[in-house]
């Protein structure tokens, strides 16, 4: 934690603790009335609003020894700006439900809070509102908004065989940092930050849309995990291909000296908040994104047509520190 | 805890815990995309949305040994709708993040969300979408839509010199059933349960914003606190009359009991989430408003035209269990 001889939250109090986090951020045209009233008002063009939430909680899904205050505050932000990606939609607003233990220093909730805005100021998305109450760890839950801009939400639901099964970034990054640093190993630190702060694919979700993509979903829980929501939720069987996924020099040196196996951080490693998606097999895919597969008739998923044994991905109530 | 010797969330894992969450809960016509998918999609209808999001924690804002999990469930979103309803929206969706730690039952989980789920019916919004983290202790996260309707949103800044202050439903009963229950004392069950579960008067939120109130708030942090937020955002005195907030003889006798003073609780108690507007001098009061004081030149709040000493409301970093 930064300057733990500085004031603590309890020192400074709540109402000043939340004008110190949205002090001095600026506003998108989107942000009808922001923070400092019981509710903000953001505009919905098109007449209806994405929206996503998700909570991430201080020892299991970051940890103050591997992440700065403010790194914490990007990843969370890009966690949940995936989400309303992954519908077509371009993030708008985000809220941030902040919760620490009264000694935490107000340096380390405005490092936080100046992640969140920073982040949020990069795609164009507001910080309109928040609460911050008293827990027993850190516990940062962030809700976003997301505009569809008049286009048909991607679903997880409307995959069909035959389609063309697309990623937009990459997957493995995030579980090989997460390996690093369990390790204590330092170097590699594109895979360190690639753990630390995910850089979702925002302008894929909203090319995806508009080359009506059947299907998608964004990739937090692994890549076989997450397609197999997609192929779960439309009734269908999702067969991705080696070739197509081959882990790049970095991966495979940073595997060696771990001893592990890159295939498994780029099928099943969590949180790289990539992009997937199903498009009709003769759309030209959109910027961004290459494909790595082809949904066919059946069920589950399948690696160059065999079920991968061993982890789907990565559950919240699994062993282990952190998706 | 109901049912300790139950399956835990570990033993059910995130994706089915979350299925159960939303299960058989039916959806309004404003829930566009509901859950299962990475993102909702909800009506906003005149291209706005309000929304806010609030944060509970057991042992802060809520005991299980005081509260069943059902009715955590329901205060959470009591909550959280007030402060939509403060600006004079109609609560649309809900979003709920659950931090709960692996050996929560699953029944317990079952049970705050049917008591979410129960309460967002009732005001005719569906719950839309949500996350399930592992975290020390039971953090509930829910953030509001609602839908203004076409109405100006009611902000805390627009108060003025001359506007009759009203107020809509009850302030010092959950002050009053919290003091009941730290005392151990079990009767007085409408107090307790106005602690529990409170009831904020949603419909006269709308009816303010129908009637252009210059200002409104939810009382959360107490009275004196909260229309001291409108009197400092809109540059005003709010003064308050004694004779329009005389406490009932149920709060009365249980000050009696208890040697508490029962004006402590009506003035600044908070949790209750009544509702707080002011209204132009010549505007006949709505439905469910009364006259509680004068908006007057000046700043702070008075009663009887004096400041009154000693605590102004709850603060979340301040001693004690709960607002």
């Amino acid at each position: 934690m930064s300057d733990p001889t500085g004031p603590t939250v309890a020192d400074v109090g709540e109402f000043p603790a939340i004008s110190r986090a949205v002090a001095g951020r600026r506003q998108p045209d989107t942000t009808l009335v922001g923070p400092g009233h019981d509710a903000a008002v953001v505009a919905a063009g098109d007449g209806r609003v994405a929206v996503s939430t998700d909570m991430l909680v201080e020892g299991r899904h970051f940890r103050f020894d591997w992440s700065t205050p403010r790194q914490v505050g990007r990843k969370a932000v890009a966690q949940n700006g995936a989400d309303v990606a992954a519908m077509g939609a371009r993030p708008t607003a985000f809220l941030v439900g902040l919760g620490c233990p009264p000694d935490t220093p107000i340096a380390v909730l405005d490092e936080i809070s100046a992640g969140i805005g920073e982040a949020a100021e990069e795609i164009g998305a507001g910080v309109v509102g928040g609460d911050l109450v008293q827990a027993g760890q850190v516990v940062v839950a962030v809700t976003v908004l997301g505009d569809l801009e008049g286009r048909a939400p991607l679903l997880r639901s409307a995959a069909r065989a035959g389609d063309t099964v697309a990623l937009a970034g990459r997957t493995g990054r995030s579980a090989a940092g997460l390996a690093l640093f369990g390790a204590g190993h330092r170097g590699y630190p594109a895979l360190l930050d690639a753990h630390r702060v995910p850089s979702p694919p925002y302008a894929a979700g909203v090319e995806a849309a508009r080359a009506a993509a059947h299907a998608a979903t964004d990739i937090s829980d692994g890549l076989i995990a997450d397609l197999g929501h997609i192929a779960t939720a439309s009734g269908v069987m999702i067969d991705i291909e080696r070739d197509l996924l081959e882990p790049d020099d970095e991966l495979r040196s940073a595997a060696v000296e771990l001893g592990a196996d890159p295939w498994d951080w780029v099928l099943t490693g969590g949180e790289d908040h990539a992009l997937a998606a199903c498009f009709a097999a003769d759309v030209a895919l959109p910027d961004g994104w290459r494909r790595i597969g082809t949904v066919r008739a059946g069920r589950g998923v399948t690696v160059d047509g065999r079920p991968r044994t061993g982890s789907g991905g990565w559950q919240s109530f699994s062993a282990g520190h952190s998706r």
